[in-house]
């Protein structure tokens, strides 16, 4: 196909197929459509990613992206500091925003242990959560990783260092879904599930 | 959700949004892509775009889109200059070389005649055609455009401004589609693939 397109064109489309969920066919597409806009939305499209790359940093208290000094809910003088939620990526804290129910603070891990593709405790924001948690009054930390091996052995391995400092430890509750049937529930999730029942 | 996130992190998803096929969803997992991005990736993804955008341009006889003086098409000497397959867009062109079937030169209109829309012959790229075929020694002219009203419309006022020349004008066969089946084909393709049947 190369031979019939020009090979800008050819070569934004590479970069727009290198884009996370992001075909052959989309990648084509979407340079066309960067080609046919008019000026001042390309030039606008350029910019914001140019923005985001400039201005984005790590939060300096919880790691969360920012482009101020603090990041949005580090700043909210309203949120509990004293109640973290450790997470894995940015995104997470998105999902807990919207549910609305967390009013205290994050701490984003950017990543999960996992050693056997050669990620440590120094690989992640490990010390960083430690340095925190010796500076603020923090009282509990809730570890909110995702429910599998890498998520499971980062939370140990986080108890395990603040626990003789005397902090409350905890970690999302593993069940079924708000909406799931038992019928179709997986046997770990269901053990899971009844081991952690509660009184209606 | 603008409140947990950075500014200019909402404003790049926004970005990406805008562009053909792009959910709320994916423009945000996007923008985070493009942020968590090594410096260099990210820069030759704008590199690629600013090129694109300012190297491509339409080629002087076919208006195809091209980053050099001629598209690779025109610029070929093995193909027949008097045949020129008419096309809505740059896209088609692609859809035509993948078949390999077409061993002619390409005239793209940019657009189909659509008196309801405001888009008259002014607005597509139909004065140029015109003087191309003055010009050029051309024998046949195939109109190979969507088959519907604008599509008809348009093949049928070109068909018009050309026949005077002396040139010979066709359009692309109606039929059942390669692999179709008669039993879902609709009435009006199934009336045309009858009317248009060949020996076998």
């Amino acid at each position: 196909m190369a031979q019939s397109q020009a090979l800008s064109l050819v070569l934004l489309a590479e970069q727009f197929e290198k884009l996370p969920g992001i075909g052959k066919k989309q990648a084509n597409r979407l340079a066309f459509h960067i080609v046919n806009m008019p000026a001042g939305q390309a030039d606008e499209f350029v910019k914001a990613i140019q923005d985001a790359r400039k201005l984005i940093h790590y939060c300096p208290v919880c790691q969360n992206l920012t482009d101020k000094d603090l990041c949005p809910i580090c700043g909210n003088n309203s949120r509990d500091k004293s109640l973290i939620c450790v997470v894995e990526s940015p995104k997470d804290i998105t999902a807990f925003e919207k549910s609305g129910e967390f009013s205290g603070v994050y701490h984003v891990l950017h990543g999960l242990l996992s050693p056997l593709d050669g990620v440590g405790p120094d690989d992640i924001k490990i010390k960083e959560l430690l340095e925190r948690v010796k500076k603020d009054e923090v009282k509990e930390i809730v570890m909110a990783l995702d429910s599998n091996v890498s998520g499971e052995t980062t939370s140990l391995y986080i108890a395990r260092l603040l626990k003789p400092l005397g902090i409350r430890v905890t970690q999302l509750a593993t069940g079924i879904p708000s909406g799931g049937a038992v019928e179709y529930t997986d046997g770990v999730t269901l053990a899971n599930a009844f081991k952690f029942r509660n009184e209606i």
